[in-house]
């Protein structure tokens, strides 16, 4: 308890103020402060970390907007912005987690955290994959393909799968799931390079870039002549639109996100939803936090097909905090190329 | 075999041609035809029937517009219209139906019926409660009415129920059903005269004229300041929006028709569905027709009820054939008070 008390810098993101339409880099600071590395005196059941890496993600646009009774907080503008990451404790009155332990899950925008509620986080016990995969992979993301697909599509064998956004962090995966259980899998993506990723790298049985195509219900036809059985919804509008005039009966439709619309003052409107009707269809919007009890069993499952190599994981890692907000902001042109990590400190 | 054949008038209604937008009575015609009251030698399987009610039903109008691959066929111009009707046998050479069976399910616009596929009639074995009824509180709308709550619902007691065209065949019954778990219902319609039924005939809660609201997402506010658990949806378009506003977390919706959108050209936009993510609901289409299996269960569910008084039902019926076209134009117009029938033939 004695002992001198070591200052370091603490390089932060702040966001700047809420925004509307599209975050640019200027919406966000960086900002050198320092901190303590020692836990604050008095408290209790608390871990101070040093990050390793932190993760971006789409969700975090709704955080950066002023929203009352969201789904989710606000970001708090001239605070250091949050989101998942992988990070080490340097020190820990919270008797689960002790120094070194590695951990992943929600930590702060800035070099060295102090996480107050640490049962949120979760403590890494295989470090014999990459350390990234816990941002992706094996965190947030991948939990988001296995709950979404596993228990959200119901998916049979032989079904035709349509992923959107198919080779972001999520997609990617859900992808990899459906081939595995033997389903005919199409993903659309933004770019041609993510077009060939997703199958020449990623197993996709087809791929198309949605940028390319003048009308989506027509490109969607012309891959699956009947029909859509799954639909794993991660862009929203015109895809949706797009997507229900493809349904087949009792196609499933699990919606994980909607990318396209969270920079929009309006989201866009979607008409076909008389297809519900007419083709029995289920839409279900879900989110991983409600499913995290099944992380072990996700491990159980997804471990050994990455170390048999049965699934492979695209990453994009930006160096540096200094490159976040950039990376962030990347997200919603399509810049990232796989699951968008940024590398704060070395292991 | 032997014997003379007696032949009769058979007025029949028939769609003049494909229709868009609302439909009119002049759409339709009434045909004076004649029909002979005997199966046609060398058929088999075939029952002759004295239609006595036909049954006016929002999804018809989906039949009278030009579709390909719809979930349903289009009607054939120059023909009689078809529907759901209870009918008397005249003559059958279907072996599980015979002479003054009183069936109901699909049959003609018209007087007299051949039913060429009677395996799709439910045979009536209970003619304690008025006939009028298989056309509604137990045939067609009834099931639906069952299988939308109880089976797409999945509802609990106490939870939040809203209804659109409550007073409606299905609504009415939904509401009721909802109540009976001990649920909190309210529902929507179109006049002063219904939201007066559903509060002190009906049994619901609270109802409304969404007609006299201008902020529909503030009106469900009102009603639901918790939010709706459960949507009972047969109107889409700006209900749906507005309802999707106020959906409680895990709200469930289930699609049974569209009313509003049946007559226009473009269904119109649906913006508010990223509450499928924030709020993890679910949205699921259905068809009675996946369910008739159930037929036995429900009714051995229901007439109980209707003979303790459990369960009320409110019939509009519009006496005989010619007034058909005006009683199926009326729907679309809000005119019918609870499930439009036509009585074509004295019991």
């Amino acid at each position: 308890m004695a002992g001198e008390t070591v200052s370091r810098e603490n390089k932060q993101v702040l966001l700047k103020d809420y925004i509307t339409g599209f975050p640019k880099e200027s919406d966000m600071v960086l900002k050198k402060s320092t901190i303590d590395l020692k836990i604050p005196d008095g408290t209790n059941g608390v871990v101070l970390v040093k990050n390793l890496y932190l993760s971006c993600d789409p969700y975090m646009r709704n955080r950066m907007s002023h929203t009352v009774g969201s789904y989710i907080n606000s970001f708090t503008p001239g605070s250091p912005m949050a989101g998942y990451g992988v990070s080490r404790v340097i020190e820990s009155s919270y008797p689960d987690l002790k120094k070194d332990d590695l951990v992943w899950g929600f930590t702060g925008w800035e070099e060295y955290s102090l996480i107050t509620n640490p049962a949120t986080l979760f403590k890494i016990q295989n470090t014999d994959v990459p350390l990234t995969y816990y941002t992706g992979l094996l965190g947030m993301p991948g939990m988001t393909a296995y709950v979404g697909f596993y228990e959200i599509c119901t998916p049979k064998e032989g079904e035709s799968v349509f992923i959107s956004a198919a080779s972001g962090a999520v997609g990617q995966l859900v992808g990899q799931f459906a081939k595995l259980m033997g389903c005919y899998v199409v993903g659309s993506a933004g770019s041609k390079d993510k077009v060939e990723l997703l199958k020449n790298k990623l197993g996709f049985d087809d791929a198309f870039n949605y940028k390319e195509e003048e009308d989506l219900a027509a490109t969607l036809k012309r891959y699956f002549p009947k029909g859509i059985d799954i639909y794993f919804e991660n862009v929203g509008g015109k895809m949706l639109d797009a997507v229900l005039l493809n349904a087949a009966l009792h196609c499933r439709v699990a919606v994980c996100g909607m990318i396209s619309q969270y920079n929009l003052d309006r989201p866009e409107p979607v008409r076909n939803l008389f297809t519900l009707v007419s083709k029995r269809v289920r839409m279900e919007g879900f989110m991983v936090g409600d499913y995290y009890h099944q992380y072990p069993k996700f491990l159980d499952l997804v471990l050994p097909l990455i170390k048999n190599g049965k699934i492979t994981y695209i990453e994009d890692v930006a160096e540096g905090i200094e490159s976040a907000p950039a990376a962030l902001v990347g997200l919603f042109l399509g810049r990232n190329v796989g699951k968008q990590v940024v590398a704060v400190a070395p292991e």
